[in-house]
């Protein structure tokens, strides 16, 4: 007789260690249009932010937690009394809450980062603890570098955190830099040697700097580990932390080896991996594992051969299972409203009445230009129709000549918010070097540009194409992007996005507080 | 007092497992291109590919077989005397070479894809290895699907192959279904209790499927495994194999807990998998560990800081030890011919004098064009001077008119390589839409567009970006790619070397074999 699968939590911190890839940053609506997405995937918990990273930060925590129901709501802090209370009074809105404290404890982050000696470590992990603990009933405890951290250090750190108040106490391994055989190990050790283990719940944070997230989180979770901290893609800090569908797939597809069990929702793996690629403009791998777009493609003669047989001769998840459809094609000239609104929510959106009514028509207008739309083109539209563009400066026309002989030229009308409408034109290498040169020239703003990117967002000859564009401004990454099924026109909305992200900084640079840190694990 | 290290074989098989991913098939010149960056990456086996699959095949093994120096050179075969008999006979030129025989052993593939006893399995392992020893010393046997397989009777199957002569025998966890824990149990048990394993290498073979190839590959070296296949950027079927230069980086970073060692010269791994990438048009995932962009990016203040203070607090390898240049900047228009070629080996190319004068060539003209080259920009050169675009048709001139009001319209000049010129006009949805519209009606081949991407190879105003195009024709998948500072012009040039591949294709139709089969693992 088997037992019953213990319940292991998730703790998606997509929000939070996510955000922190270079180019991963979001604004507070497509936060909450995360973590809407998240709380209906079934994650456990969602680290919103780090509240005292910046005001900013401090405001997108206090929305999910004002308005994202179900799962607890998560504030990081490092451990010092401001930071502490900033995190209780941004997730102080939610339903459940939890303060995460995180404190360095290796040798080398203790010499280099903090300059402290073991004593105060010990003395502010207690303190801020204890402090967290008096403002919030859930009180998470991490040893930053804990894997790099001397074992017997770590132990009394984390019984001095769970004497103080700690519910959940998390072993990072912050730099990627442990392997299974020795993590599992790790966890022995902390169970057999700390008083009080027993009464809290443990946690596993990875990174992938070896390739090894998945595997050593898993080996924390047989070792005894309850809560597994991962995001969505596994997108992080450097190779980024454990992917969150990775990692509940291999618990699902090998539940007779784990005997575990997650809350989550597999069919909106798919829909959810897919919707944070589209909002922060971080492709997938073609073969990432689950969600890439080979995941499940069989090329082979011999593996298609076997596939006709039997699906499971090569093949050991089902797509259906992470909510991958076979076909893509959805939706035609003839779909209606309500069709629209289906596929738009299956593919993990939820749009207020206003929006969706601004999606339906460019939906409308898309599907007499195009004879069949797919999910790339309806995610375009949604995207779009959110109002990423919004800004000052709008494209009131644009026209381009070019040829093999000789320089591109491009004319545009632009209106600014202000009032003013300008004409300029420039010729350039190509017309969408001459469209960019126009438009800096109308707004007097010069960037450096430093990646610019179009991809198909569906298939066929009126397939859309999306510009994705990275600049580098005042020593700051600015992003743009835009979906045309003109691919000139598409790069070019996209550069007007980066010059109008660019304005709407500087007119809130005096309103906003520097962002004086970023957080740790 | 520490045992010297014990010697890992890198067995590498991009060339075969790999170029099974869906759109990295490689034609003869750029798998010659590949296996020598192999060589002088120092792996120690290359397995070419799979010599009965087609003639094609055969003779890409033949060519590296021929003309690349160092590592093996393996073939590999299924377990029948055709298979091995072509597999001996295209790695015969090699001054090392191997054949590989793979069978499948477990109950599914038994039963859904061979339709054979157990019986029948055991004798036709004996049958196939012997005669792989009797044309070729060096044999490694590998029993598909090991990880799925009734551990007793993979013990006899291997007990068969190793009486029968294999001189290596590799555990392949085809489906990527296994943990670590219980592949070293596999081992384990496989070393216990089957006769003459101590006379053989011990090899494994991982996929990604769960996300645990680098951990199940390291956790079977642990357990005695003493060859690792694994592919670059972890290319191969579905989610892909190991990963090369992750597995090797784990053994290097961690050396004091493994005491391993192997021959890779690690300085390489960058430049490979760039070359890889280039070559395949298979993007490298921003996260990906060791050679993302972002492996060694450090976002968050708190991490920014420590790196300022000790690069060692949040980071475990050095970029310089996996050859990543922190700088990418590296010639201009005063640069010499020697600096230029120092840089193209450098990225892992070996042009012969011709190659290298045409590049050159391309570089002083772009020089004039453009302040600073970057590696994009050199490695962009140096595979369109290689010729990916020589075709019958040519691209005269080209010129484009467009505007955000109606239709765009373009119009090309085409020369064809048996005389006849031609000049067509088309209006489309963009000027690229339009252009590939025209380049249709030109050459009267109609084909089915799947996706287009346009990425900046290098950074600035002046940047060039690379169009890749991919479409079907009669259900084959044809790519093109090309670089200009123009991207509508790339884009050009990209769809006129589909419409080249498509009619090389049809010419060389009728003297190719039809591809029968395609492999295993």
């Amino acid at each position: 007789m088997v037992a019953q699968p213990d319940r292991v939590m998730i703790f998606d911190t997509t929000l939070r260690d996510g955000e922190q890839s270079p180019g991963c940053s979001m604004t507070r609506p497509e936060k909450l249009r995360v973590a809407r997405a998240l709380a209906e995937l079934g994650v456990d918990v969602i680290e919103a932010g780090f509240p005292a990273a910046s005001k900013g930060d401090f405001d997108s925590v206090s929305a999910v937690a004002r308005e994202v129901h179900g799962p607890i709501i998560c504030g990081l802090a490092r451990c010092n009394a401001g930071d502490i209370e900033l995190a209780a009074k941004a997730v102080a809105a939610a339903e459940r809450r939890r303060v995460h404290v995180f404190l360095a404890t290796s040798a080398i982050h203790r010499q280099y980062k903090l300059n402290m000696a073991q004593d105060e470590i010990l003395r502010l992990a207690a303190e801020g603890v204890a402090r967290a603990r008096a403002l919030c009933e859930d009180v998470e405890f991490s040893p930053e570098d804990a894997s790099r951290t001397e074992i017997e250090f770590l132990a009394q750190v984390v019984e001095v955190a769970i004497a103080a108040g700690a519910t959940t106490v998390n072993i990072p391994d912050t730099v990627g830099y442990t392997v299974p055989d020795e993590f599992a190990e790790l966890f022995r050790y902390l169970r057999k040697n700390v008083r009080g283990i027993d009464n809290v719940r443990l946690s596993v944070h990875c990174h992938d700097d070896l390739g090894m997230a998945v595997a050593n989180s898993l080996t924390a979770v047989v070792a005894g580990a309850r809560q597994i901290e991962c995001t969505i893609n596994g997108i992080g800090e450097r190779a980024g932390n454990c992917s969150l569908e990775e990692v509940v797939m291999a618990l699902k597809t090998r539940a007779a080896f784990f005997n575990l069990a997650t809350n989550i929702n597999t069919q909106r793996l798919y829909p959810t991996s897919r919707l944070l690629s589209s909002i922060t403009g971080m492709p997938i791998a073609r073969n990432k594992a689950v969600v890439g777009e080979n995941a499940f493609a069989h090329e082979s003669g011999i593996h298609q051969h076997g596939m006709l047989k039997h699906h499971s001769t090569y093949e050991i998840m089902r797509p259906e299972d992470v909510g991958l459809q076979r076909s893509h094609l959805v939706l035609g000239k003839h779909s209606g409203r309500h069709a629209f609104r289906d596929r738009v929510q299956a593919l993990g959106f939820e749009l207020d009445e206003a929006d969706l009514n601004r999606a339906f028509e460019e939906f409308k207008a898309l599907a007499d230009k195009k004879k069949e739309l797919f999910d790339g083109d309806i995610e375009a539209i949604v995207l779009s129709a959110e109002g990423s563009a919004a800004g000052p400066w709008h494209l009131k026309s644009l026209a381009v000549e070019a040829g093999s002989a000789g320089p591109a030229r491009a004319t545009v009308q632009l209106e600014h918010s202000d009032g003013r409408s300008t004409e300029h034109s420039a010729s350039g290498d190509g017309p969408v070097d001459a469209a960019f040169k126009a438009i800096e020239a109308a707004s007097g703003i010069r960037v450096a540009l430093r990646k610019f990117e179009v991809h198909s967002v569906s298939e066929g000859e009126d397939a859309q194409g999306e510009a994705r564009i990275y600049v580098e401004y005042n020593q700051r990454t600015y992003r743009g992007a835009s979906v045309s099924t003109n691919i000139v026109e598409s790069a070019t909305r996209a550069f007007l996005e980066v010059i109008n992200r660019i304005e709407q900084a500087q007119a809130g640079a005096r309103s906003r507080e520097e962002r004086i840190a970023a957080t740790p694990a």
